[in-house]
C-alpha cells in the first residue's frame, strides 16, 4: 500500500477495489481478463474443473460464465496455478533476479523464495538490499528468507558477519518470510546462544524458520525441531524424510543441479504425505535452467515416475504457498492472485502461456519483464567487492610439503590423502589456492589436490562457498596468478588461463557471483570455459567450477582449503 | 511476553528457555513431564505412533525414550491432541467462560474460538473486554473472532453499534484471530461499503474472516468469497459444502444444539476433502454440553457414522489450528503445546485425562481451573444492562387486531398467518411481546403468535436474538408483566409466571445472557423452567426459550417481532 496515504484512505481505496471485484463476480461488470472455456486444476477438491476464469485487478473473482474486456480462449489446455520454488539461492543461476525471472517465466514459475546467502556472505546486509531492489516488480514474485549462517563457520574470512540484530531490521519487509535454512544444526543441538537467538527473533516476528539438517535423526532431530525449525530440504531417503515429517517438519523435495532427491522421495507424493511436501531447487545452474526447466521439470519427472498429476501440481503450487502463509497464492479461486501456468496437458506438462497477476507475461514466444531500477548507492556496494593485492607467484609456496586433498567424482565430499611436496600433473597432483578478497588481508591459503585432472594452465573463480574468496587450481604458479588477477580486474568471474594468458572467461561483476546479462549469454560463456577446462584435462565427472567452488566449504568432510590454510572437518582443526 | 522487559531481555529469556528445551530433547536433562509408553495420534503421518512424550515449559520437545520429573504412564490408552472448537458463541452455554471451561475440559477441549456476538449486541466493546478478561488463564484457551454484524439489522434496537473503527483496536490483541462470521452476505454481494470495510480492516491486520452464508451459490458465492471470506459453517448439504470448498473456503462442520450438519457432510470426512474441514458447535446449550459432550461428541458420532478415527481426530484438532494459524496447536510433535486428550480407545473415544500446556487439568474426576479476576470497571459494564421502565398491562394493546406469527415445530422459520384480534388459548393464539431494555426508550413491540401452545401464564427471557431485549409470550397481560418485570429486577434471566406470580426462574446477570454459576446448577434451573413451561402447555417440538428467542431475529423468514413492531423478512418492511 501507498505509505503517503492515511490508514482511512487506504481502507477506502481497498474497499472500492473490493466493490468492483464484487460487481464483476456478480456478472454486473466486465472482468479485466477472462480465460474462456478453461479446464483448471482445483487444488482444493483435487480435480479438474471447467468454466471461464474471471480476473479483476490481478485477482481471480469467479469461475463460471463470464465476459471480459480481454478474453483468451484456453479450451483444450490445462490451467494450473503458477509454480513456486520453496527454496533457492538465486545467485546460483549466475544471473541477476531480472535475468533469472526472464528465464523461468516460460517454465510457469510465478513465485520463488530465495535465500540471499551467497551475496550476504560477500556484502552483508548490502547484499540483501541489492537482492530486494533487484527483484522488485518482476513477473516472478521474489520472497526472502534471511540468511541464518553468515559466515558458515566462525573462522571463515567472508565479507560481512550477520548477527540477529542485523537481520532483525528486515523482518518487517513485506517480502521477507522468515529465517533461511538453519545449517548450523550442531550449533542448535549444542544449545549455542547466538544460533538459537536468530530463531527466537524470527519467531518473535511470527515468521517461518527453514531447516537444513542432512541425516539428522532421533533425539538430535527432536532438539533441532524443538528449537523452532519448521522444514527441511536435505532429505535424501524416504526414511529420513518420514521421520522429519512425523515430527512435524514440512519436507521440501529438492531437485536442483547439484542434488536430486525426487526419486528417493517419491513415496511422499501420495495422499497421506503430500500435504506436508513442496518442491524446491536450492541451486539451479544456467545449463540446467535453460535445457531442463525449473519447477515444471520436477512436475514432469514426478508424473513420469508415477505420481498423480493433480497432486503433483498441488505440491508444486499450493503447498509452498500455504507453508509460507502466502494466502492468496497457489490456487485458482476467488480472491487468489491470477498467477497461471497454461499447460498443454497433464502428461507432457509443457508450459504454453503464463499469467502473472492477470497479465500475460509469456505467450509461448516472448517474455514480458521490466528491468528494476536500482539505487546507485546500493549498486555500488555490490559492484566493488574485490579488495586484494595482485597475486604474485611468491605467495604460492613453490615446492613446499603441504596437505593433499583428494576429490571424488560426482561428489563434493573430499578425502585426506596426507601430503605432497610439489605439483605433478603426471600423477594429477595440482595446486589449489584461495585468496582472501574482501578486506585486503593478503591471506592466501595453498595446498595440493588430486582428482581434478588438469594437465596444464589454471582455472579460477570468485564463487567459492560460502565466503566467496577467489579460488584457483592449476599446474603452474604463473597461470594461477594470471587467472586470479584477471578475476580481480573483472571484479568477479570465472577464468581459464593457459600459457600465462587468460583464454576463456565469464565476468560476474555483481558481488563476484553473477551478472546482469541474459542467461543464454552466460550459459554460452560458461560452457566455453568448461570446454576449455575439459580440453586442458579436467576429469570427467568433475565440474571444473562447481566442484572446485565447494572445496572451501568447511562444513563438508574431510579436507577444505580456506584463506588461512587447510581445515580438517572431521577433526575440526586446521592442519 | 512481559511488556516491562526490553526486546533484548525478552529475546535472551526466550533463548534460555529454548536452550533448556534442547537439553531435555537431547536427553541431557529430565523433562518436566513425560507421558510414558504413549500411543499417540500423529496428525502428520495420519497413524498411531508409540513412544514417551517429553514436555518442558508446556511444550513437547521429543518423542522416544525420555524420563521426567513427573511421569504418567499412559500405556493402553490413546493420546490425541486437545480438541478445538472452530466457532462458538460462548454465551449460548448460559455460563461464563470460567464455568464453560470447567464443563468442557473433561471432554478434551483445549481451545475454542469464540465470537462474542451476543454480549457485544448488549454491551458493545465493553462486552468484548469482559469476555477477554473473563477468559484469561483458563485451562481452555479462548481465542476471539470480532463480531462483524452488530446490530444484525440497521434498525435493530440493540445495546451498541460496532463500526470498523470500534473493532479495529482489538486486532492487535494476541488472542484475536480475525473477523467473525460475516452474516451480512446480502450486504457483501450488493457491495455495501460499511460491510466490506470490516473485511478490508481485518485483512489489513492479516487476520482471518469467517463466513456465514446458508445456501449461497454460483456468482453470489464467488462475489462473497472474492470479498475475502475464508470459511463457512452453514453448510447443510454436501453439494453446497463442496461448491464452497471448491471455491477455496474452509468448511466448519457444525454440530451444535440447534443445528446438526455432520450426517449430511460425512462425505467431507474423506482423505480428498478432510484437510479443508474442521469441527464447530456454534451454539451449545447446558443440557447438551453436560449430557452429550463437546467436540468429543462430534468425533464419536463421526466414527460411529463410519469416518476414519485418525482422520476425524485430525479434523477435530489439527485442521482448525492450521486454519487459524495457531501454529503450535493441534499436533503432538516437538515445539507444539502439550495440550492432550487421553482417550480410552478410538471406538468409544471417552476422555480419561486432559493436559493443558503440560499440566494435568482433568484426571477423570476433578477439573483444575483458576477463576480469572475481572476488573470491577469491566464487570460493572456487563452487570448493569437493564434500562427500561416497569412494564404495565396498559402497554400491551389488549384486544387490538395485530399480525399473527405462526411457529413451526423443530424450526426457527415462522409463517405469516395474517392477523388476530385477541388472545385465545383454546385456538393457541397467544400474545408475544418484545420490550426494549438497553436505552429506556419504553418501546414495546406486540403481536400474536400461534403454535407455542401455552394454556396459562407467561414465559419471558432476556435472550432474544440478536439485540437481546426482553421477550415474553403469554396468555394474560398480568403474567406477561410479572415475568418481564422479574427479569428487570434480576437484571437478566429466564422466568415463568403463573397466576400473577413468578413460579420458576434462572437468573442470568451477566449482560442478561449468562451467569457465573456452575453449568450443573444452571442446567437444573433451566430444566425446571422448561418443565414448568411444558406443564403449562408448551407444544412438544417447541423449545420454550430457544424457539422464542429466535422470533425477534430479523434475518430469518417470515415474520419477526421487534421493539418497534412486526417485521416482514420476505418483504423487508414493518407491518
Amino acid at each position: 500500500m501507498d505509505e503517503s496515504k492515511t490508514r482511512a484512505e487506504r481502507i477506502a481505496l481497498k474497499t472500492r477495489r473490493k466493490q468492483r471485484m464484487v460487481r464483476v463476480a456478480m456478472g454486473q461488470e466486465k472482468a479485466d481478463l477472462v480465460l474462456k472455456n478453461a479446464t483448471y486444476v482445483n487444488v482444493f477438491s483435487e480435480e479438474l474443473c471447467r468454466g471461464d476464469i474471471a480476473v479483476v485487478g490481478g485477482l481471480v473473482v469467479g469461475m463460471g460464465e463470464y465476459s471480459g474486456l480481454q478474453e483468451v480462449d484456453v479450451s483444450g489446455r490445462i490451467v494450473a496455478p503458477g509454480f513456486l520454488d520453496a527454496h533457492i539461492h538465486l545467485e546460483s543461476s549466475l544471473v541477476s533476479p531480472y535475468s533469472f525471472a526472464r528465464a523461468v517465466v516460460p517454465h510457469g514459475t510465478t513465485t520463488v523464495i530465495t535465500d540471499p546467502h551467497e551475496i550476504a556472505n560477500v556484502c552483508g546486509v548490502g547484499g540483501i538490499d541489492y537482492m530486494m531492489s533487484a527483484s522488485e516488480g518482476l513477473p516472478v514474485d521474489v520472497h526472502f528468507m534471511l540468511p541464518s549462517c553468515v559466515p558458515a563457520m566462525p573462522f571463515d574470512e567472508n565479507g560481512e558477519r550477520l548477527t540477529w540484530r542485523d537481520i532483525n531490521a528486515y523482518f518487517d519487509h513485506p517480502r521477507v518470510l522468515g529465517l533461511a535454512e538453519m545449517m548450523n544444526y550442531p550449533g542448535i543441538i549444542s544449545g549455542d546462544r547466538t544460533t538459537i537467538e536468530k530463531i527466537v527473533v524470527s519467531q518473535a516476528h511470527h515468521k517461518k524458520i527453514d531447516g537444513h539438517a542432512p541425516g539428522l535423526s532421533g533425539h538430535a532431530l527432536d532438539a533441532y525441531i524443538s528449537a523452532g525449525v519448521y522444514s527441511d530440504h536435505e532429505c535424501d531417503s524416504f526414511e529420513n524424510a518420514l521421520e522429519k515429517l512425523r515430527k512435524g517438519q514440512f519436507i521440501m523435495i529438492r531437485e536442483g543441479t547439484a542434488a536430486q532427491n525426487l526419486e528417493a522421495l517419491m513415496p511422499l507424493l501420495t495422499p497421506r504425505y503430500a500435504s506436508r511436501c513442496m518442491f524446491c531447487t536450492d541451486d539451479k545452474h544456467p545449463y540446467d535452467l535453460l535445457h531442463r526447466g525449473h519447477i515444471d521439470a520436477i512436475v514432469r519427472k514426478a508424473i513420469r515416475l508415477g505420481a498423480d498429476p493433480i497432486l503433483t501440481i498441488k505440491v508444486a503450487s499450493h503447498n509452498a504457498a500455504r507453508y509460507f502463509l502466502l494466502n492468496n497464492k497457489g490456487a485458482i479461486a476467488p480472491g487468489y492472485l491470477a498467477d497461471f501456468a497454461v499447460l498443454d496437458d497433464l502428461e507432457r506438462v509443457n508450459v504454453q502461456m503464463v499469467f502473472k497477476r492477470g497479465v500475460c507475461v509469456y505467450d509461448g514466444r516472448t517474455v514480458q519483464a521490466r528491468e528494476p531500477e536500482i539505487d546507485p548507492d546500493i549498486l555500488s556496494v555490490v559492484s566493488d567487492t574485490f579488495h586484494l593485492p595482485e597475486l604474485t607467484p611468491s605467495r604460492l609456496r613453490a615446492g613446499e610439503t603441504m596437505p593433499l586433498m583428494g576429490l571424488i567424482p560426482k561428489s563434493i565430499v573430499t578425502r585426506n590423502l596426507g601430503t605432497a611436496s610439489g605439483v605433478n600433473p603426471a600423477e594429477d597432483i595440482l595446486k589449489l589456492v584461495v585468496c582472501e578478497r574482501h578486506h585486503s588481508t593478503g591471506h592466501v591459503g595453498v595446498c595440493y589436490v588430486k582428482g581434478y585432472g588438469l594437465k596444464r594452465g589454471a582455472i579460477a573463480a570468485s564463487i567459492a562457498h560460502d565466503s566467496h574468496n577467489i579460488i584457483a587450481c592449476g599446474v603452474t604458479d604463473e597461470d594461477i596468478c594470471a587467472a586470479v588477477n584477471r578475476i580481480r580486474a573483472l571484479r568477479g568471474g570465472i577464468t581459464v588461463a593457459d600459457g600465462g594468458q587468460v583464454v576463456a572467461e565469464l565476468p560476474l561483476p555483481v558481488g563476484g557471483l553473477f551478472t546482469n546479462e541474459p542467461l543464454e549469454k552466460v550459459n554460452e560463456q560458461l560452457e566455453n570455459c568448461k570446454r576449455r577446462a575439459y580440453d586442458m584435462g579436467v576429469t570427467e565427472g568433475v565440474d571444473p567450477f562447481m566442484t572446485m567452488s565447494f572445496t572451501s566449504l568447511c562444513v563438508i568432510p574431510s579436507l577444505r582449503l580456506t584463506t588461512q590454510g587447510v581445515f580438517d572437518v572431521d577433526g575440526l582443526t586446521f592442519l
